[in-house]
């Protein structure tokens, strides 16, 4: 597979175009396993474009057998608009992500049916009746098997990729291969680390109401430091390969299953990063609950559901990381044999605590910033962006900004992930942070 | 340059042999710059063999009108034999280090004059008439610039390199080059963070003296998991371009000059690797001085220079990499535009503060790892080895053991590098650590 052929900022390759529901069934009608799993011919398929994200082209084609997702890339951020231009490659990452994702923990990934370098297209697994787990929690639903499964795919994907089980060869030629991913790894560090403390043209907040507080966060020089802090981290350390993007709109869930999907962002980073994303984004709701009761339901227990699940999810990440450490570290760090007489497996055995310990702080200062981020920067959530009434949107982004806040300046403060969920309930009970 | 015609673990190119004495003098011949630089002919050039490292064949040729030095790769490890193979490779990473490190303080490097990737050989400047610098502290020499000169080499390549100076996808493309110099980094990854802590075929120290300290430091588990801590940080930090090997017998001097050769260990990694060299190698001299001693100096007036150099080393390090960050640093973390009002700058003056303390703790854990590895693993050093009598050889790398001990248990303990060096003056006057 050469990148070589790709050319400036788009990374455009010859033969590229980008798909729509006209030309995509005669596309997939000439990939044998695709037209297959459709069954009849392309013209009894039907094609929508469903994509609501921020950067590509999503497509549910359903036949009469079954049905599938073509997901494309745009050589530009679909958010923005063809200003804004993006390589084609992250399509490629993607794929190298997902095949690696799939390898750790296949029950928590859809399935691959195609991949098409040219074309930075890939065809999967339709996930059905699954939905965004964002639009889940709007909705209030709970997802009982969600905090297991998704701490149990954070294990296994920042376990296995990392130097606790790889090879040093082989994690360094992982690291190498993702950094060329760096204009995706650049949007994260000006969008989520960078931009929501200056003035920055693309971000935006609820205003008036958020006016004095944007503008006391762009003048937190406290706040700055420890953003840059956790932005030096994002850069410069190569522990795992992380999905990079792991908010709830990039995990599909119904009552028994959980699925993850889309890791363009996918490079070595920070481990931290992907559980501060869930936990930070599981916070975001909690934060919006307010704005989506109604005379039947004060979302009151739905909100305390939410923080039951940050605590179980970190929990339950905890307890399998140790276990698959325990297990199978055979990788080269805390190489195995040093520590194979009783004293060493107690001091080991600290010391994996120790950096349990580490990593908690490390994701909850990665939580922090990904909820301000979603406030006062350019990409919202749809939480929060729903609550109609802007008063009332704008007092649930203020408790969510004060706790994101707390999680940037104090995270190697905090020793428990129930700490956080009390700072979190005080701010919700009106309280101060 | 492709390396993608290299084979197997040697990495042998088609066209590669090494060179000799006589074979030498008709390939410069063929060299333009370097014939030019010589005069005369290749009959007429004196060509001696010199290399006393571990790993390459090093040349000295004199001609009529002026000498060149070159250096090949072989392709095993020199000092243990063809059943160690090592990539050929390493010469290419060593030219991308030093053309590097030129670009960023050209002053304290040897010119290059001509490279040959098929050859795995690289001509440059013969510096004449410095010496390697461990032959001038064991022979008591005091070079009064050398401690400025080695600061500023390491504070110029340290920052220049980094997240600090370079924009963040130029970084990635350097980190993603050097992560294929993966074989020359697992040689620090067992030779110096795994293998003196536990039995390995390829250890050696000074017997029987040793054999109780290198069963207690094999059985001290606090001592390993710190060794263990540093081979991560080792592995996972990808902050600058770093030597990778910066021990004494890595640096020329005269009076007045100082020059840093060998980079064939580069990678990007953690600064304090480079710096815990430095300091290290020069507290294993300081160490050794008693077994140089002799009827006319007993070396304690050049040992207490020594200590004064490590100390002037810190401080010129700490003095000039702060002040480049704060002129230079344009980079893409701790973003200028954030910090621009007065209390900005006061915080992030007070972040640099405590970026360089961490940094100083890490040197110091580094250093000790550097040292230990010296007397009870593989490569020992001439400091000590060249103390005749076994027993007062014993006796100094025993100070030199509890002192790196002491460093990587304690490394986050120590505030300041005269802490450091009362610990080591302690040790020396027959206290305990």
């Amino acid at each position: 597979m050469s990148l070589a052929s790709e050319t400036g900022k788009t990374g455009l390759v010859e033969g590229y175009h980008p798909l729509d529901v006209q030309t995509l069934p005669r596309y997939l009608g000439a990939i044998g396993t695709c037209a297959e799993k459709l069954g009849g011919g392309p013209d009894g398929w039907q094609v929508d474009e469903v994509g609501d994200g921020n950067l590509n082209l999503v497509f549910i084609v359903r036949g009469p057998s079954g049905s599938l997702v073509v997901k494309q890339a745009l050589p530009y951020v679909r958010l923005v608009g063809e200003s804004w231009p993006l390589p084609l490659k992250r399509a490629f990452f993607e794929q190298e992500a997902l095949v690696t994702q799939i390898a750790c923990v296949p029950e928590r990934l859809p399935a691959v049916y195609h991949y098409d370098h040219e074309m930075a297209l890939t065809v999967m697994e339709h996930l059905t009746p699954h939905i965004i787990l964002r639009k889940g929690l709007i909705a209030g639903i709970r997802y009982p098997k969600f905090a297991e499964h998704i701490a149990e795919f954070m294990a296994q994907t920042l376990f296995r990729t990392s130097d606790l089980h790889l090879p040093a060869a082989e994690k360094k030629r992982r690291i190498a291969l993702f950094c060329d991913n760096t204009e995706l790894c650049r949007i994260t560090e000006d969008l989520v680390f960078t931009d929501p403390y200056r003035i920055a043209e693309l971000n935006r907040w609820t205003s008036p109401q958020l006016d004095g507080m944007a503008a006391a966060f762009r003048a937190d020089a406290a706040l700055k430091r420890e953003a840059q802090v956790l932005k030096e981290m994002f850069m410069n350390r190569a522990e795992a390969m992380i999905h990079g993007d792991l908010h709830s709109g990039s995990i599909m869930v119904t009552q028994s299953e959980t699925r993850v999907i889309d890791p363009e962002f996918a490079f070595y980073g920070p481990r931290g990063f992907d559980i501060g994303a869930v936990i930070g984004n599981l916070f975001l709701a909690y934060f919006a609950q307010p704005g989506h009761a109604d005379a039947t339901d004060d979302r009151q227990e739905y909100a305390a559901w939410i923080l039951d699940q940050i605590e179980l999810i970190w929990k339950t990440f905890q307890t399998r990381f140790l276990q698959l450490w325990e297990q199978e570290g055979h990788g080269d760090i805390y190489v195995a044999e040093l520590f194979n007489d009783a004293e060493g497996a107690a001091v080991l055995a600290d010391h994996r605590k120790a950096c349990m310990q580490q990593l908690l702080q490390e994701s909850l200062g990665f939580a922090g910033v990904k909820m301000v981020r979603r406030i006062l920067g350019l990409a919202h959530v749809e939480d929060l962006e729903s609550i109609e009434d802007p008063d009332l949107r704008a007092a649930c982004e203020t408790r969510a900004l004060l706790l994101g806040r707390a999680l940037i300046v104090n995270h190697r403060s905090y020793d428990t992930v129930t700490a956080v969920r009390h700072s979190a309930e005080k701010l919700q009970g009106g309280g101060e942070a």
